[in-house]
């Protein structure tokens, strides 16, 4: 078979571990010899061995004088586990086909080196754009030390996402429930206001998704007002962590002391976007998948840092007297100056249309 | 050939003159004899011959013994034309398949009475789905004495229609407004409500269709303040109608004496949509293509008078604070006695979604 | 609509009339004015209005300053009906759209020229290549003075058309008989060889397709050794036309006097191909579907005037030892000097595959 | 996910090796723990791991509490390698689902009974239909003790194979030849007849697929007629057996002591297809892909040993005077008792039709 087969083979075998392997990217890896397939094997785990390992260890002697292809650059520094260039280089491969480099500044460039230094040939590029869509979290995540913000919404037809004496109110029903909890499952993070927290007292768990994975619950809440007795707090399936404002008081903070609840004090009196997206950065969160109230989403909108919004648009009409827009003041002049979105995909889900986007790029 | 390949051909003749023929209905019709063509045709302009009219001319002699495939049932009334059932008997056809009765009711059931009492044999069904489904239009207009009316209105993401500020401002580009044009070209006539005169001065002409085919232009404007120098006055592309209410004074109407301007004076001293709709029927405007602004949209979605609403979703936000929503108060007290939506279809334009739906029937 | 909306239409509508109108091509016409259908027809029988008439009359006064848009150049001569220039000219047409010039020596660039010299903007080729394909085997044999040939044969998997001991052996079953019905059913003739008869006596009519429209039987018999109670001598449904060499006798013939049996004697002791082809087009016959046996087979793949084969495979094999080939002496030595064809289509009718392709040039 | 997400990816994985583990069947496995994939592999080569030991490896501890998805029944004996029953209790596997039990009498069903008695849940069938497909040569060579026989034949479309004169003709050109170079490169061993080395002196190896995988070259040659020279004794490529009858002298067979030559005496003076399919099933050849000429066409036919027949009809004619029928003598009377075949798939490469089809039951 020719390379591209191969390497599409790597891909397949990396996408299986998609949202198994945060922090670190998904991986996959083919040796082949004399046109047949010796060993195959994905990064499944952070903490676990690599792709290239498995896969050499699956081909065993037959890896002497193998190609193998992998979809990101073999690793050449010590982490939770050994470089791979070394495990390539003692195993005697002969060749190896990388789809693309590693944006990590540690590895970027230094597998290739390594591996060529070692008599390897080494060949770049081939499958390269899907390799690159595969772990486009991952990149932006080592790039910018921020994570990858995705800002989820479900409104009604004129855009409202509540009404205003409303409470907990489902607007689009079990369909897009169960796509939002796949969403909640593959996600490292969550992110409310205390807005609604205070409103609906949501549990913000992944009670529909295949997977009973859960991700890490987020409130935004600069005073500290989220209730004792609020689920996110008393609820232990998962980590809930509050980011308050530097003027919360140790005592407040003391009476939030639980094994599940972390409370995250920025030094600034009011929170800024940026500030807790670096934060949350520093503790290992690449995916961060923001559910809103309305001045949630509008500050993540000013913020300029939301890479993807998810929209589900319901069949419903409520008025402006009764709801609640999505957002509240982008400090909007005129149609022209209207935030751009760039249109990505649009499905249906049921009666519910399902738009995913680009802020800012229209 | 058998007898649905005839029908199929009759419907997309019919097809052919949509938009052409109002107040009458698109009608095919295929002569067969010995399995061959001898004649086909549809009705093309009001006034003009009916289709089987058409059909059985173009067969000459041959009509004799023949089957004619007619996708309405043949008229039996003296209109601007003779009765088709008579011309089908004259020309001795031996069989008629009819795909749908008419629900006109001065002809519905009479035309299949009157040539089975001269003993031809009549089918009635074949293709009636279809054939139904092309003249929806004509068919509610005669079952309800109200004109078919579709409420479009353009907006973006999160619900708006308009900046506090704009003028005229165009929310979804040059692709959308093609799309809105063709409508314009195949309707009788297009609605606005007199604050949108007074924000945009638009033309409410079609400029961008294949077809020059114009609309009427219809103005609710209770106390008669649109200007005179307003666009939809001077311009004589097509006639404008101003829907006005009891309170307008004679004089303040005869400053509006132009070809083109017709003043429609109601007995209410407020304009009630159902009046309005009932007096357009009685002027034969049997397709209605309503183009907002928010105060229209609102009333026509209370009087429950809408049978479609298209609505283009441009990839853009401005936010509660500067926009306009497309409906202001729906005495909507939660989300569950919202307005529901039935989804018809979603398809994208460009940038655009354009979603088509029936309104109070989710 | 662009102008290529409206000659699909006048395409379509040609279409209709296909095998109704042999020896006349199928043409269809549309009449626009103001970008409406004012008109539109087809040309349904030899001896009838051609399709300009139909439109213009369906047009009635519409016609005058409008476009009309003709598959073919309209005819400029008096055939059975008065030339369609004249009826152009005096209905007023502004424009002409024409998809190809006529290539009946009679006509061919005359019409353009006729309406051009009165004043009338003619345009040519819009849609040319699908009204040429439309009418391909008219042209043909407007070009030619040859009928369309199309060799068909049904065959085992191993190449073979009958088993040497078989009597009216059936190869392909139900649903492939109705196809070549069908095809019986759209040809002005279908011709086998005398061998045929002698083995299989066969009715050679169409019974199985749709329309019940019979081709002209044509038998080729050197020596006029058709039996007389030969069922293609005794069936009155068609007329049987047998092809005998000069060495036939005069009292030979007069046996064969009924109403539906015509004997053609060629000036030639033996039958040559060519001859027999123009002596059919001589008497109007455009299409001619040739059946086979091996040696009708084999003459007609070595006269070179083959138009196109159909041939249909059935899963089932026979072995060269009873079975009876399609072709007997190609005077071919090796594999590179064998008869080459070029695949046109390929389908499946049901278990068998039904291959078309054109003879002579793979 | 759900059973069948993680059985379709264990089938992928299998389907990966298909043509490298003969003679053992292509195996997937997937390890499964909290949704996610903790181990996956295939089958690789024969004497190598089997896919559920490489699984469970990559695996490591996180197989405790996990479910595996094994598209083949896990074996239960001693082979070349250690049981896989063993290696699944000794992980502490909670779940073992099967899409389909092994039909090798050596395990069917013990492998179950097996897991079942150490106490773990079995669920068999998930996936079945598409596992028993994948190893459909191996499940009809285990129960019949026969290699799954293709007989394949490039031919004209009147069916001959070659010309009478001539010599290594190419009927269908480049791209089917590389078609057939694949299928050389899957199959075990690929049989000629003598004839075909007497006549052409192949090389009959694979030189155009990707793989450079070379099967074993089988001549039936009852008398050892293959000259010392032909291409098939003097290449080593790859081996050839050649399979003679009992008349042949040891003096004879001693001439072609070559280490890639082997000769097979059977112990009938003519050489039965049945014997020739048993004795190499016995030296583990489980798909064998015979390629003509015609005697041994004819006699595998007769034989109904042939399990799938694939066609190539080339565009061609050549007559029955220079042709060679694929087929010779099938004792076949009249179209009636033909040989049916059923049609499996058809498809077109350049312009040539690949017939596949099932020979026997039409
Ligand atoms: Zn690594
Ligand atoms: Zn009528
Ligand atoms: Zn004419
Ligand atoms: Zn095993």
């Amino acid at each position: 078979m020719n390379d591209m087969y191969y390497m599409d083979l790597a891909l397949m075998l990396a996408a299986v571990a998609e949202a198994q392997t945060s922090p670190n990217p998904v991986v996959g890896a083919v040796v082949v010899k004399n046109n047949e397939v010796v060993g195959m094997a994905a990064h499944l785990k952070a903490g676990t061995h690599h792709a290239e390992v498995h896969a050499l260890n699956m081909a065993g002697e037959n890896a002497a004088g193998s190609t193998i292809y992998v979809t990101l650059e073999p690793c050449n520094h010590f982490g939770k586990t050994p470089p791979c260039t070394m495990a390539i280089i003692n195993a005697g491969v002969k060749k190896v086909i990388v789809a693309t480099l590693d944006s990590n500044p540690k590895v970027s460039g230094a597998g290739v080196t390594k591996l060529r230094s070692a008599g390897i040939e080494v060949e770049v590029g081939i499958g390269g754009v899907q390799a690159e869509k595969l772990n486009a979290t991952y990149f932006y995540f080592m790039n910018h030390k921020l994570p990858f913000v995705t800002l989820k919404q479900a409104i009604t037809l004129d855009g409202k996402i509540a009404t205003v004496f409303g409470r907990n109110e489902n607007i689009t029903g079990k369909e897009v429930q169960k796509d939002v909890h796949q969403a909640r499952a593959r996600t490292d993070a969550i992110l409310v206001g205390v807005g609604t927290v205070l409103k609906d007292d949501p549990l913000l768990t992944n009670r529909y998704a295949e997977s009973n994975k859960q991700p890490v619950r987020i409130i935004l809440d600069t005073h500290l007002r989220t209730p004792l007795k609020a689920k996110v707090v008393t609820d232990q399936t998962t980590q809930t962590w509050i980011v308050v404002g530097s003027d919360v008081t140790t005592s407040q903070i003391a009476e939030f002391a639980r094994p599940n609840v972390v409370i995250i004090q920025l030094a600034t009196r009011t929170i800024v976007i940026r500030d807790v997206l670096e934060e949350l950065a520093r503790r290992n969160i690449v995916t961060l998948y923001v559910e809103g109230g309305q001045r949630i989403n509008t500050s993540f909108i000013h913020s300029g840092l939301v890479n993807e919004m998810i929209t589900y648009i319901a069949p419903k009409l409520v008025g402006d007297q009764a709801g609640i827009g999505m957002l509240a003041d982008l400090n909007v002049k005129s149609m022209n100056d209207a935030v751009q979105l760039k249109l990505q995909q649009v499905k249906q889900i049921g009666e519910v249309i399902k738009m995913t986007s680009i802020v800012g790029c229209g």
